[in-house]
């Protein structure tokens, strides 16, 4: 981006394979990982992306190649040796409902994230999803990001709540979705759940709804970022990582002090991102955009809410 | 409303009473149907709104002089001999879901909605949800009016699609839910969706997706007019036909050509009546309103949708 802050941008958390079975047919080996999405979609913003995850020895070298290719740092991807975490899941015929087939850890099972000295230096930083605790010991590492936003899922809630409320108390920004809200929660509606949530730790909300959008809670106010009304969605597999990539994008290449109106605009980044990976499957969605396609889809966005006040 | 257009406005639809089960308590015999929320709303921009309706002998005098008190013209109600309309639903416990338990037409089995003089005149009409014969009767009934908008609902394109066909031939605006417009469709995609309905008449479309917001397909671009997240949602009964009275009694009020900017703003109009309905039973969410109160839930819209272009 122009006039980019292109400040320092962390990102800790899968890089795997997604086998994806659906309308448009089965894709056994997809590349995929919240770090691969958040990351391909961040690169846009910055060109001081890293990655701190793991793959096995079955990892192919196109991959490590492309992220290169995007400017992305990937010193920090641990090569072990094992396989590669893959995740398996089937989409209903309007892509509303998934259900997961298969998760096979392989050398994610002992992922022990560490952050060498340029790591730990980051300016921003996105503990993606990832067991809580691994969340916190990579908190501990760094060294007082500018800003920490991390993901969670219902999954933690349910095996690892204790440690889940230490790490909620540590970061600012909370990237969750309306299922996982009401879940940690225990509130249906919203506006309750995201009031409870914040007192756990995160001044910053953000509860992604799909298609519906995503919703900004935050002392300077409330906020809805509407989702772009697509021909023809194809795969929803990583929009989420894709959607936080934006916005702790933009949030990198912002000029100035990160504050309310900066988060605003971050929220519609995050969800111009997440428009394009959705229209592709993997991350093909993110391949090949440039600054004046990322612009111009931010104007859609911009068109897309805009009413007159008379 | 200040310097307000002050068109007549008609709706022919249904006075009824609701049978409401749900987490807040069970409720017998709450004033309900189509013309009574969507006039209570549409009644707060125009004082020329009009009722054509049926109603029993056993429906309370009280709900009548409401009507009055809010300037809302009842000569069209037809008091006929018999029940008035009841519909009886459940909610569940998070009001996300509904079903009807029981639906007795009563009198509106017969109705027959015949237009005065001075209805036939309206500048603006509003079909609510009759069957499709109905609504084109009263179509031919009308003198050209200034704007057209419609309802309907799966019931009918299960046994009377031929019918609603020919309505929506005729009609420029459809205001309908999601399910309803991808049943109609056939298409999941909204997008895809409204290309279809448009093309079987209606240039304006309006899609409610509920608490998710609600969307406007039109030959000027798409608009997205957001929901406003509530702290506690009582009663979602009648909140799409508040909507619609929002908009058309906005339409009614605006000074000028109704233009493509004048629907955008129509929309966010919709959801404030929506919002300020839910939020209590029956129609008792839209009594008492004045026009700070409306214009100051307007300017929360605009606040939950703006962001810097920066």
């Amino acid at each position: 981006m122009k006039n980019s802050a292109n400040r320092s941008l962390l990102v800790v958390g899968s890089v795997a394979f997604d086998d994806i079975d659906g309308p448009f047919g089965h894709f056994p080996q997809l590349l995929g990982g919240s770090a691969s999405f958040f990351s391909a979609a961040a690169a846009y913003f910055t060109d001081k992306v890293s990655i701190v995850g793991v793959v096995g020895n079955d990892f192919p070298k196109e991959h490590i190649e492309y992220f290169e290719s995007r400017n992305i740092d990937t010193s920090g991807i641990e090569h072990a040796d094992g396989k590669t975490f893959l995740w398996k899941g089937k989409y209903s015929d309007d892509l509303s409902h998934r259900d997961t087939l298969d998760t096979q850890l392989g050398v994610f099972a002992d992922f022990q994230p560490k952050l060498d000295a340029s790591h730990k230096d980051c300016e921003l930083l996105f503990l993606g999803n990832i067991h809580p605790s691994l969340q916190v010991s990579v908190l501990e590492q760094a060294n007082k990001p500018l800003v920490v936003a991390a993901d969670t899922m219902n999954f933690w809630m349910d095996c690892a709540l204790e440690e889940l409320h230490v790490m909620l108390s540590k970061v600012q920004t909370l990237i969750i979705n309306d299922e996982e809200a009401r879940q940690l929660s225990g509130e249906y509606s919203l506006v309750k759940a995201a009031a409870k949530i914040r007192a756990m730790g995160p001044e910053t909300l953000v509860i992604k709804r799909g298609d519906a959008g995503a919703m900004l809670f935050h002392e300077g106010g409330n906020f809805f970022a509407p989702a772009l009304p697509l021909e023809e969605p194809r795969d929803p597999t990583g929009a989420g990582d894709s959607f936080a990539g934006g916005f702790m994008g933009y949030l990198a290449s912002y000029n100035g002090v990160i504050d309310h109106e900066a988060i605003r605009t971050a929220m519609i980044y995050g969800s111009v991102m997440a428009s394009f990976l959705v229209e592709q499957f993997s991350l093909d969605g993110l391949r090949g955009l440039d600054e004046t396609m990322i612009r111009d889809r931010f104007d859609l966005f911009r068109e897309l809410s805009r009413f007159n006040h008379e």
